[in-house]
């Protein structure tokens, strides 16, 4: 900070017109205004923070199986790709602000196939499960009020709350526990006066696990005791590999009027980069203030609502088909990983995540290594390291999430490189 | 508020467990949590808040013509339904949190036609130009920190603050002056030490000013003397009808560590539901936030930057043929309003929008009226009432934006059916 006697850290120098005369060997840049502190601090993307060293290696010609984001490599169903060749229109127009109301009802009939009610005015389309995350923090949260998160987490939940301006109260669930929800004393505890509710990932987005109704009841009970919302994340709804029910927030009348449920096509159609999801509520209020945020931003993107209607309305031959394909994804990482020495997981039961806690010093280092430093015939890995997936500073140091969203031989290459990187790194800690 | 001893305006009540023993004459719901005071108080759209008498008109079988929103009747690019149509690939990915290389290369060569200089690095694409305004604001402001803006203003702005949690500091123009910039002096008698940034809309929606290079020079020369960012939102920048050079924030290299630079393919393209904007600044600090900011929403729709590529790099021809036919467009606006008794305004220079002053007594009132007891021949138009165009309260409560987005036959018969309601509804208020 050399140059500088103004502090502009934290304000910016008053009562400048004769600065330069004042102090000619500044250059003038050092006096220019600072972004804020919140984008100062704002969190990077844990899975994201290694693409200058992804790019790096595949330019030295080293080809790099991607773990760190929940990207499939599945085709969309072919209703998807023939709507987009057939589109008609010739505008792109705006569009409604809580999305085309033929695109809501397919919404309503896809929700009808899991027992879920809504009616038309209780959805609002969003761009992806993003905004709809933000959408609910925002209306439920004044800044600097709270939100129950369980973690480890899915990272985008501290950014939104970032972009919120509200802070995540986390409660850890450990990998020795299955992941399981803490008890309700112990989630009791952690309520405040300033907590307005409980934020859930089921299933569960990075650990796989799928909430059991006895669990879920458990946060509702809590939820109407402490007057509080439940924020209930449901992309991975079909995801499902135990033959377990998927607990929808929606399967629980006596919450009806203090839930959210968030979705999205993302992963469901391998259309993540649609950016369309949904946010539902029974809750008046909150669909009055969604209904202005969405105003805010216009509108969802249009074409995609097109695109996807079909397939919405049409989708569980497709889902059968993809959820297979992963039961047989699951066995292969869970079957690799149990024979890696010292590596702790638990078999997730749904979604396509795991969290593994490996034998290393720093799951980040290691991560970053696997990308600058290793290779196995010309081949290396990107994971995304765990420390992004909690909350509490110093969580996660050892662990990593594996996104297992490849096919079974590139994921089992993967996993073999995983085996051999973690010996090569072990053997450079000694 | 009956049947409510709780005060639960403010507050959830504490230590409730025997609540319902204690008040059995209560509703359960009405102890539910309350949304938050932002979501209460979160500014509603001003083009949008008609939608329901819109529907209910055109239900009555009324011929609404929309004058409401900038959505225009023009078609897209041939060459980006021919995009569409050709589109080969079968998942929509993420993709980059910043946008596709190839497509932020489109969009510089897109500035390059402009003369204006943008790396790579330096361009952020959002989901529509109100996210680049969303992520602007985030970036120079932490919560209750203030922007300088001029009303009458685009709405969203008002929105986007209230998003952000910062502060809008709007200096009035009146259509009196033209709606030119106040005075240097007036400017910085608003600037505080919570001033981080001067938002301006240049050509201005919704007014139609092209600003001068002396205005434009003379917010330079303020952000320079006290340190400010310079948000430019340059949507309408072809916009153009007077002949004048359109006066970028990027031919003032002495401001460019301080600037950022909002622009938005919607317009130009006639795709506003492509929602595809971007966020371009040389201040690394700017752009190393605004980075973070994109990761956290994941990506911007994809699918999208691949059908807008093409015209992006080649749009010259298009846009000419666009621009020519707005000319005309604000001949017959112009003409029009000219012989409606007691209706000022001033002549738009640029963008696609004109506020006008009516001889009413309530602006609001006049454009909820047109919709629900006026028609002249089975028609009516919609238009968005001024007050919602001011962050000022009580502003604008006389004046009305007109988009001028129809062809020109039905611009002409909406004004037609403008000036004929204004004559009854006058008629009504003696």
């Amino acid at each position: 900070m050399w140059g500088n006697p103004c502090g502009f850290e934290s304000h910016r120098p008053h009562n400048q017109e004769n600065f330069k005369e004042l102090y000619p060997f500044y250059l003038f840049k050092v006096i220019m205004p600072k972004i804020s502190k919140r984008a100062q601090t704002f969190p990077r993307s844990p899975m994201r923070i290694f693409f200058p060293y992804d790019e790096a290696a595949r330019k030295k010609g080293i080809k790099v199986y991607h773990l760190n984001i929940g990207q499939p490599d599945l085709e969309m169903p072919s209703l998807v790709y023939r709507e987009i060749r057939n589109f008609k229109e010739k505008i792109l127009p705006y569009g409604r602000s809580q999305g085309e109301a033929e695109f809501i009802k397919a919404w309503q009939e896809y929700f009808k196939n899991y027992q879920i009610d809504f009616s038309q005015d209780e959805i609002m389309i969003t761009a992806g499960g993003s905004e709809a995350i933000i959408f609910s923090m925002i209306a439920v949260c004044d800044q600097g009020e709270e939100i129950i998160v369980f973690e480890p987490l899915y990272a985008n939940y501290n950014s939104a709350a970032c972009l919120a301006g509200i802070k995540l109260k986390p409660i850890s669930c450990l990998v020795e526990n299955g992941f399981r929800l803490p008890s309700k004393q112990e989630i009791e505890n952690k309520i405040s006066s300033k907590t307005k509710a409980i934020l859930i990932c089921n299933p569960n987005n990075p650990t796989g696990t799928v909430y059991t109704k006895a669990e879920i009841q458990m946060l509702v009970d809590l939820a109407k005791k402490h007057h509080l919302f439940i924020l209930s994340d449901e992309v991975y709804r079909e995801f499902v590999y135990t033959g377990k029910k998927h607990q929808s927030i929606a399967y629980f009348p006596e919450i009806k009027n203090q839930a959210i449920l968030l979705d999205s096509v993302s992963k469901r159609f391998n259309a993540c980069g649609a950016r369309i999801g949904c946010l539902c509520s029974k809750n008046e209020e909150v669909i009055k203030a969604a209904l202005k945020f969405t105003q805010a931003r216009l509108s969802p993107p249009y074409l995609e609502q097109k695109i996807l209607l079909p397939i919405l309305k049409n989708s569980k031959f497709y889902l059968k088909k993809v959820v297979n394909e992963y039961k047989k994804r699951r066995k292969v990482i869970v079957e690799v990983l149990s024979k890696i020495p010292g590596v702790e997981f638990k078999e997730p039961e749904g979604a396509f995540y795991i969290i593994a806690k490996l034998p290393v010093d720093d799951a980040e280092k290691f991560a970053k290594w696997l990308l600058t430093d290793f290779s196995y015939g010309r081949k290396t890995i990107m994971i995304a390291p765990g420390s992004g997936f909690y909350a509490t500073e110093g969580l996660g140091k050892k662990e990593i999430r594996i996104a297992w969203i490849l096919n079974r031989k590139d994921l089992a290459a993967a996993m073999d490189i995983l085996k051999r990187g973690l010996e090569e790194y072990r053997k450079l800690l000694k």
